[in-house]
C-alpha cells in the first residue's frame, strides 16, 4: 500500500482541481485494488464539505492544516510562522511514516523549503534539488536541479548527479547515464562552474558505479539522445525548463495555426503538461515530496500523484542515501 | 548601398549552401534595385568555379582567403596561426569600409572572437555578446548574450542589455523595453549575479533613457510578454537558445504526427529556422557581424544575410556606441 498525501489548497485550481483529481484517482486500478491510499492535507471542515459534494467521504482520509503558503512574499518566513501551513503538515504525514509520499501544487519553492526542513536532508547532500522528468523524443530524461538552489557549487551538481540517478533508477529505468548540461560538446567549453563540475563528474561518477555520458546541450534535454540524467544549477534549470514549456506553448498555437483544426497541437501540449512532467520530485530530503507545476489542473495533480507514488514505490530515498555513502565510502 | 560579405566556406552545407543562397539573393528586389551587393569570401579558383556553374560570375565581387576555422579545437589560437581564414578575411573586409557587414555559417565561437580581434570592441564593452531575435509570440524579442561571453559580471550585463536596446532600435522597433531573465518574478529572487544585476539595471537604465521591464522568465522567450529585449549571461543564453531550438525540433515530431499529414507543423519549424533567427548579432564590437546558427541551409544563410544588410542600415553600431557613451556621461 502506498498512501499518497495532497496539499487541498496549494495551486491556482485549488481546492477544487485538488478535490476533481482525488474523484478521478479513486477510479484508478491501484486505488481500487487497494494499493494506493490518499489524504487530504486542509481545514477539515472545508475538506468535508468538498468531498460531500463528490460523494468521496470515507474514501480519503482527511488531515487538518491551516492554509496554504502565499505566492507572495518570503515561504521560508511564513513556514517559520506557520506551523500549520498545508505543506508542513503535509511533509510532517511523510516524516512520522503516516504517508509515503506528498503532493503539493502551491508555492514550489515553499514545498522544496517544507520539505528540508521537516524531512531533513540525506548525509551528504548540502542543498536539495528539483527533479524533473522531461518526456524527450529518444525517451524520458530526469533534469535537475529545475530551481530549488541556486548558485551551485561543483560539489553541489555531483550530488544532484547522484541523487537524478537514484531516481531514474527509482523509476525502473535501467543503468541511466548522467550528463553535465553546458554549451559546446568540446572539453573545456561552458563557464567555470561547467569546467570544475566536468572534471568532478568524470572522475567520481565511475567509481559510484555510475556511467559519465559526458557534457551536453540545450536541445538534449528535449531530444533525449544525450544522457538519461542532465545536471545543472537551478538557475538555469528553471529558465530551461520554463524556456521548454514557453516553447511548448508557441508551438502549440503556431503549428496548430497550421492546420485547419488546431485541436491535435493544443491535445499534445495538454497530454504533454499531464504526464509526468507535471511535478517537480524533491532530491535530497528523507521522504518524497512533490512540487507540482503548471496550473494545476485535476489531471496534473493526478499526474503528481502517480510520480508521487512511482516514485516512493521505487525507493528514491534509499537509492538516493545508498549512492551517496557508497561514495562516501570509496572517497575516504 | 549595403554590401554584405560571405563566408564561402562557413557552416556544415558550405560551400555549396553559400552559394545557393547567392544564387537566390541575386534574385531579391534589393539586390536588383541595386541596393544590396554580395562579396564572397573563399578560395578564389573555387568561388570562380562555383560561381561559373551557376551563372554567376560577375554578379558578385570574390575576395580570396584560405580555410574555414575548424569545428575542433581552439578558434582563438587557430585565428592566430592562420590570418587567411576566412572569418578574419571577412571581418577585414568590414573593418576597412569594403563591406557594410559579415556572416558567417561556421564556428561561432570564431566568429566572435575574429570579430573582436579585427573591429575592436566599442568604448565601454569590456566581452562581445551574440544577440539573436526570436519569433515570439507578442511580437519578436532580443535575446542576449546567446553564448559568446560565459561567465558574466553584472557590469557586462548593463552592456549586454544597452547593445540589445541599440540593436532593437535599430531593427526599428519603437522604444524597445529591455528585461532581466531570472526566476521568479519577485524582487530578490535569482541568483547573485541576477541579484547584483537587477539593482544595476533599475538604476542606470532609466538613466540612459531605456524602460526597464524587470525581471522575465523563461516562458517570456517565447511569448513576449515581458520585454522587448532579454538580457542574460552567455552560458544560459546559449542553454536557452538550444533548448528552444530542441523544443520546436520535439514539436515539430509530436505535433505533426497527431495530423494525418505532418508537412505543417515542419513547415512552421522550417519557416522559423529561416526566420531573423537564423543567425545571431555580434554585439559590442566596431562593425556587423552575424554568426548563423542552425545547419546553414540556403534559406538560412540568405536569412543571415538580410539580417546583417537591416542591423548595418539600421545603424546598430552608432547606436551601440551612442547609447553607451551617453551613459557614460551620464554617470561622470
Amino acid at each position: 500500500l502506498t498512501t499518497v498525501a495532497l496539499d487541498l489548497l496549494g495551486g491556482d485550481g485549488a481546492p477544487d482541481a485538488v478535490v476533481d483529481a482525488i474523484a478521478s484517482l479513486v477510479l484508478s486500478g491501484d486505488f481500487v485494488d487497494g494499493s494506493l491510499a490518499l489524504v487530504a492535507v486542509g481545514p477539515v471542515d472545508q475538506t468535508e464539505s468538498l468531498l460531500r459534494e463528490r460523494g468521496l467521504v470515507g474514501r480519503v482520509r482527511t488531515v487538518q492544516a491551516g492554509a496554504a503558503v502565499p505566492m507572495e512574499g518570503d515561504p521560508l518566513e511564513h513556514l517559520r510562522a506557520h506551523a500549520d501551513a498545508t505543506v508542513s503538515v503535509g511533509v510532517d504525514l511523510v516524516a512520522s511514516g503516516a504517508a509515503d509520499a506528498f503532493v503539493s501544487m502551491g508555492h514550489s519553492g515553499a514545498t522544496v523549503a517544507a520539505a528540508a526542513l521537516g524531512l531533513g536532508r540525506i548525509p551528504g547532500v548540502v542543498r536539495p534539488a528539483l527533479a524533473v522528468v522531461i518526456p524527450a523524443l529518444a525517451g524520458p530524461v530526469v533534469l535537475l536541479d529545475a530551481g530549488a538552489t541556486t548558485d551551485a557549487s561543483s560539489d553541489a551538481l555531483l550530488q544532484h548527479a547522484l541523487a537524478g540517478w537514484a531516481y531514474a533508477c527509482a523509476l525502473g529505468w535501467p543503468a541511466p547515464s548522467v550528463g553535465l548540461l553546458t554549451i559546446g560538446s568540446e572539453a573545456g567549453k561552458g563557464d567555470q562552474l561547467r569546467r570544475d563540475a566536468q572534471a568532478l563528474l568524470a572522475d567520481q561518477l565511475p567509481l559510484a558505479g555510475i556511467a559519465y555520458a559526458g557534457p551536453v546541450e540545450g536541445h538534449d534535454v528535449a531530444l533525449g539522445h544525450g544522457a538519461r540524467v542532465i545536471v545543472t544549477d537551478g538557475f538555469t534549470g528553471n529558465v530551461l525548463l520554463k524556456g521548454l514549456e514557453g516553447a511548448v506553448r508557441w508551438c502549440a498555437l503556431q503549428m496548430g495555426a497550421a492546420y485547419p483544426d488546431p485541436v491535435p497541437a493544443r491535445e499534445v501540449a495538454r497530454a504533454t503538461a499531464t504526464s509526468d512532467f507535471a511535478g517537480g520530485l524533491v532530491l535530497g530530503v528523507n521522504g518524497v515530496v512533490v512540487a507540482g507545476h503548471g496550473a494545476g489542473s485535476p489531471e496534473e495533480v493526478a499526474a503528481c500523484v502517480r510520480l508521487a507514488a512511482r516514485a516512493a514505490r521505487g525507493g528514491v530515498v534509499d537509492g538516493t542515501r545508498a549512492v551517496l555513502d557508497g561514495l562516501a565510502q570509496v572517497r575516504l
